[in-house]
């Protein structure tokens, strides 16, 4: 932590701060410039977090030096996490993981339906939405316990690991019954207590970045569910709001390798949010492979014009399909596999 | 809901949206122009919330003519809605509320010392966190229950209305035991479950803009609550997120007169959130009074260097007491009051 | 300027650096902490600014500690600066200045029945585009010359200075023969050119801040004109973009404390573009004069119907005058005036 | 464009805007739905977008239906454009052109050496700045037309085209005379003043996009070029300004394959700008071409601590050909080719 003073801080404001902060235990170190006089301060950053030496008199500004996240940083871990999810599937190495599906499942047979094609083009996970988060209370909701029930059943029927949201901290028990990965949405990034009762769980999460959270903050939110003891986290990337109105989200393209070399959790991207229109997926998730990330989640719908959420980005099966094969082919480019 | 055709559509791709739409419920009214063909469609938008009209062949784009909320637009209801928190106390008439206290409650001691500085220069609701909503799982996450019992007791003793953030669906009982006002923070604004229990109580809900949220988003989820049978919804602007960094939100002061315009609710604004730094929340607070709010909402510490929480954006209490003689002057010039 | 460096920096590399600042006449100060080195460099801090310290081995990250701005700044200046328009005229003292009139100068007679009343209600200085940036190449550019004879001849009859657009340096002497004041617009806050021609002439310059530009930003590019030897600079906040559509921009009202805390030159306020609707705009100049701006820019215009831009922001002469005078009473209770 | 009137719209209304809209030369049809009424406007859009009907009597919105572009629209010419740089350099076809340089233009054996390298990797293009737009007025501005001489010898001697940015109307022909590419910088993209001027010459020019420039607005600046007669424009996305600051933009990938498909121009990415560190070009160029853009522009410098701008986003020769050697196996999987 760095305490810059303004012009005018006299030397009582110094030896102010100064004894604050050694009372904390830390230490000062005092550089006196030509225009500014600077203060390091030596010892654990953290006890300073909640100081706020920025009201303290003379203080012109604080400059925290280390970044406040730890158990997600790569300082400490310095090798890539790879989350396991069954005995077949692992996030993180040198295999690109697909996971697609409906945005909300519908019903039984058209959720069968659609995991079937997704399962013939390569797809090892099942994503859909049992509970979903609408900006409206007239829209659908999702089919709450049933959805999960047909996910649980499609999944086992047809060997493939399911991943669904989870909305509220009363449901995680429920969810935990049957799903293998839990998806915590954009909106509820800083849902604290949902955080918190995923991290007490033993199940891998998938956390999306929030539309508006820096990627700070997103490994922030990382870190509550580490911190809880629950390891098993992928940051999944899925487009941030931006001024931009042509498309839905702008799908943030440099946070893919930056949280790999800020982070040693796995990175998954979004391109059906990220890009919100079916038309961009296919280029943008080249682009996210090419880029490094360690898998996709994709959404795929049989009849779009019946979808009930998302119509508008997902793709039909024949195009999922298409994309694999491109994807197969740019993985190679960068030394993974898609399948 | 308006829909335009691609140059490229087809006198069959038009009928087959015709079909659909006739199946709805709706009428079809198609103009044929030079360069677009533009399909008008009469009858409750509403239903076609769920199509997803966009992926039909042969479609540019669909743009809804309506506003997507209803309870809380002032089409539903032309009058100011005014919002009464107990006997003594309305939000929305012509008197100016003023919220004040600390970020969070830190000791019965010091709440109590801080409400009766507010108290006396003119504020009639105490504020303070007992579940501080933190972005670092090591940050103070606030008293939880025994906060809500200091608050409820100062409140008492000083004839002070309480209101106090709820972060946590599972809380809205206890919290409603203690507090007249829920506060849902900006992270909570889409916490949907949370916006469901809430409407479901009797008690006024103070519903702060989410960080990213547009106006749009924002009276959505006032609509929420509406829906579930509270109207005793208080709307509060408290700065959003934009590339400037020199503060810590840009308060959006358009959003004043013009949630005004579209709602009946009364409008509240958070200048300390908003600006995120003491030095300028008298020149924000006032320019939310010259631009038409019901009331405001304003962190007040007597010691911030102490202060567990948000220290750099809190008033000391002599401030406030000028910032009140201050906000007086200003609420007469457009004919209302503060006190 | 304080550079952090990273855990793994070695004694050599510390060395490197050092050598390099003291090349430059800089003293460095090193401070070890647990986590990380940090040194300190004391000196004239610009001579680091061309010399990219960040990719210097070992390095993590670099901090400045100084504004990168001068001339402009309340360290440079502690006293409010006044801008002298003309003998009558001074923006940055107690009364606060209204310019006031069409967006686009669309013929002789309109501009004069337009100004005619903007004077009557009490604006002392007209603005009117005479060349126009059009996003559109389409869309109408301006009279050119023809509108700046117009401004300066109905300027005259009536006694008002005249304020007017520059977008191209070619344009600069010209422009100057008819006008009082420079306005530079905010697509050229950074036509470092355009500010270089007019920091070299005497006459005032209204610098408006660009729609994406930080605070830093834009007391950078006064920086410029002011380096140049013009000091008259007015500063003009007229709205930034962010991701709300509901309104054409968001007017930044935090800007107007934070600026007079940051600079000694007077700001004005232009809630036409600030907001895009004229609906809003009597709520947000009010808001304007209560946070503490020295001037208001607003269009107006006798029949919006026929305006050549601009149309849906701009007042009727009626509004205009009843806003003059809701904004007296707003002055007085901030302690200044309008007329 | 369509005409949504308010709920209390009169027939009287109705019928003035019918009449208005007739004048002009365009046809009304009305329908008249259950909350709304809306007006079609059937014939050129273009005479409606100098006339406000949103400030009309009765009406709620105006709709535009039309892209207000034309000559760089799909719509306008189906198949991909072509531009010619020289005999042997095409962009736009199925090789990605590399173009590579410094930053600034330091010196001529800099510069030489800098493009030996380039060339020996790959890049076909030189790019280096002669005149540089600073934020501070206390920055290195450039060398002038000393920088272009050496860029024009260094390209001659080893056969690479010269791409340099051309800051003010005034140097068009100066640049002219020197380079075989003008680019125009983000800070320019609205310099209408400068777009006219180089629409005029007969050289291809490279585009930016604005830091906060919709997509809109960026196609509508190359329709500025194109209107004067210069058809040889290449759009280059570089990053956007958003809310994140942990990388000094946000580049946009959406924007490649939307602008495909948008327009017929050939698209360019600059993935130095686009994140500004050097750490990510890497994976971000893979991206970009995996997304499908037509040619990159990548700043490198052999002595990035000695670098008077940019250093730390540029690469050094050796990271340079190895991305080469990266991009030419992710170009081959999109069935493009890099050499």
């Amino acid at each position: 932590m760095i305490v810059v003073l303004n012009p005018q801080a006299t030397e009582e404001q110094i030896q102010h701060i100064v004894e604050k902060v050694s009372k904390l235990g830390l230490r000062a170190n005092i550089s006196r410039g030509t225009e500014r006089t600077v203060i390091g301060l030596i010892g654990p950053e953290d006890v300073l977090r909640v100081t706020p030496l920025e009201v303290f008199p003379g203080v012109e500004q604080v400059i925290p030096v280390l970044a406040p996240y730890k158990l997600v940083s790569r300082e400490f871990k310095k090798e890539n996490s790879i989350v396991k999810i069954n005995n077949k599937i692992k996030i993180g190495g040198p295999k690109i993981i697909m996971m697609a599906g409906p945005c909300a499942v519908e019903s039984r047979d058209g959720l069968y339906n659609i995991a079937v094609e997704v399962k013939k083009a390569g797809a090892t996970i099942l994503r859909g939405g049992a509970f979903k988060p609408r900006t409206s209370p007239y829209e659908f909701q999702g089919l709450g316990e049933e959805g999960l029930k047909y996910l649980k059943e499609v999944g086992e029927k047809l060997d493939l690991a399911v991943a669904t949201e989870v909305v509220d901290p009363r449901h995680v028990e429920l969810v935990s019954k049957y799903a293998d990965i839990f998806q915590i949405g954009a909106r509820n990034m800083q849902n604290f207590s949902l955080l918190n009762e995923v991290g007490q769980t033993k199940k891998p999460v998938l956390l999306k970045r929030g539309i508006s959270a820096t990627i700070k903050e997103w490994l922030m939110s990382a870190e509550y569910i580490l911190s809880k003891g629950n390891f098993d986290v992928i940051l999944c990337e899925r487009g941030i709001r931006t001024f931009e109105t042509a498309t839905r989200n702008t799908l943030d393209i440099n946070a893919i390798p930056l949280v790999k070399q800020l982070s040693h959790l796995p990175v998954v991207v979004d391109p059906s949010h990220g890009t919100g229109r079916w038309g961009l997926v296919s280029g943008v998730s080249k682009a996210a492979v090419a880029a490094g990330c360690d898998g996709l989640i994709i959404e795929v719908h049989d009849n779009p014009e019946e979808a009930l959420s998302d119509g508008t980005q997902s793709l039909i099966p024949e195009n999922f399909a298409n994309l694999m094969n491109d994807l197969e082919k740019v993985a190679q480019a960068v030394g993974r596999t898609m399948r």
